[in-house]
């Protein structure tokens, strides 16, 4: 049986796109209740500007509670050198790196040109201790909010730059619109994997925007991509890309894997419980489907006690 | 460049789980409105039981103006003897006859088993002038809202039963429940086709119900289907198959055509405006991703005047 690796990003992309401050504690007992449900990657919180995003200010806290669960691997998004300090300092193994390959959106995201990203990108690297992991998340892969498609050789530009010294890495292409369709998924992959074949592994990180959730992930997974970042309850969205609600949801994406038989150690009825939750969190902007769906089913097909 | 045909459900599979009664004129003007945005094939109406689905006891009216647009190709669906005599005096010139799998399914949909239905079907293909088409579909091809998945070995065996005589027909594998993932839709494609090579067409009838619409289109396209069921708006599903909400959204699939390179001969933007009437209409269950996605991004992205 094959394995597929999903990484819940909920805690994290998800938590962030919510008003309303959601209780440390809260927070807290959905990542415990998704490690319960069988998820061991997550990307558990980001160590940002506090002033800029207030959401994630308990960076600390719930890094530390995540660390607490034996087997599960926490990353940490961190967009700076200074920030990947305060990671460290706190203690991350795993840190999740953030650059985009659009000037205009990583301007927009981190105030810098990607190039300037990729020089903090080669200062964290030397900063980051023996048997620490870098996850590389490549943002506006495929497409950018403010100029269109991203021509595939631009991105592998940025690929070059970034992969030139060290390659034990797990390497992220992202979908920030949600715009991106199944054909250039799969190509872009099978380009990048041919041109760095000596990379740690690829993940896909994908958004349900444009109801291409799934059919994006079955792409990058014929391409050969084994680790998905998806979002429970399809929480989230980029606050810095206009329009892109809706990372592709955890659930949809087990109910998929499930059907290809591929393990991914997750029970859906444990997730689904989970999704319930996270829907009932207020300022929560949700999507999927098939949370919906196994409530209807249940609703009408099961007896009534 | 590849072509992909678009068979619109809307009119019938759409309309006909609309409670309150559409005006007659109103129907007539979203099927124009869908030919006038680039469609070329629709499931029109369906002659059926008029007391049993009064929705639908416009079925000639409806039929008349659709074959009075030059070009289009509208088929209408038929589940008996009677009804098919019916429609051919009303002028039909293509039939989509619909049958289950399933057993229970069938006997609910249309009270009688499957083999009484394959016979229905023989006496109907007797029944057609030279000229007239057909269009099989084969609903819980998949999986059966009442038993669950459906073994391929059960659908196949019920295509040798259908197809023995006459092969000069379209056949739609159809997923009732959108319960099926692409792996099994790819598979049974595959055996199917593989079975009965010199059948006309192929079609793939898919639901969202399970956010799987397209990326099981995606699965049917990459097996060699190149004709696919689709509502506009994702309005519909099926009133026999509990929880089956949803087929997929025309513009959802012609979002991921367009973005393969298959053309449909659809523009997206008329498709869109036809979308946002349907919503509109009293009692319309709707779905699908990329009419909210198109309006958020107008919206948020866009000068306002």
């Amino acid at each position: 049986m094959s394995t597929v690796q999903i990484v819940e990003v909920g805690p994290r992309d998800g938590f962030q796109s919510v008003g309303p401050l959601i209780p440390t504690d809260r927070k807290v007992a959905v990542v415990t209740a998704l490690y319960e449900a069988g998820l061991r990657r997550m990307e558990a919180t980001s160590f940002v500007s506090t002033s800029a995003v207030p959401q994630l200010a308990d960076a600390e806290v719930v890094l530390a509670a995540a660390q607490s669960l034996p087997g599960l691997d926490p990353q940490v998004l961190i967009p700076t050198v200074r920030q990947a300090e305060r990671a460290l300092k706190a203690g991350a193994r795993h840190l999740g790196f953030v650059l985009s390959v659009s000037e205009a959106h990583n301007r927009s995201n981190v105030r810098r040109s990607p190039q300037a990203s990729v020089q903090d990108y080669r200062d964290i690297l030397n900063l980051m201790p023996e048997g620490t992991r870098m996850r590389l998340n490549v943002a506006t892969a495929f497409d950018c909010p403010f100029g269109g498609p991203v021509p595939p050789e631009k991105t592998l530009a940025l690929l070059d730059a970034l992969l030139e010294e060290r390659r034990d890495i797990e390497v992220a292409l992202c979908d920030t619109t949600g715009r991106v369709t199944p054909g250039h998924v799969a190509s872009l992959f099978a380009a990048a994997m041919a041109r760095f074949a000596d990379v740690r592994a690829w993940a896909f990180h994908g958004h349900d925007t444009y109801g291409m959730g799934a059919a994006n992930a079955l792409a990058a997974w014929n391409a050969g991509v084994r680790v998905f970042d998806s979002s429970i309850a399809g929480l989230g969205g980029c606050p810095f890309a206009p329009g892109a609600t809706g990372n592709v949801a955890t659930e949809d994406l087990i109910y998929l894997f499930d059907g290809l038989g591929a393990d991914s150690g997750v029970s859906m009825d444990a997730l689904i419980a989970v999704a319930r939750e996270v829907t009932a969190i207020d300022g929560a902007q949700v999507g999927g489907r098939v949370r919906d769906a196994f409530a209807a089913r249940k609703c009408r097909m099961e007896p009534v006690a």
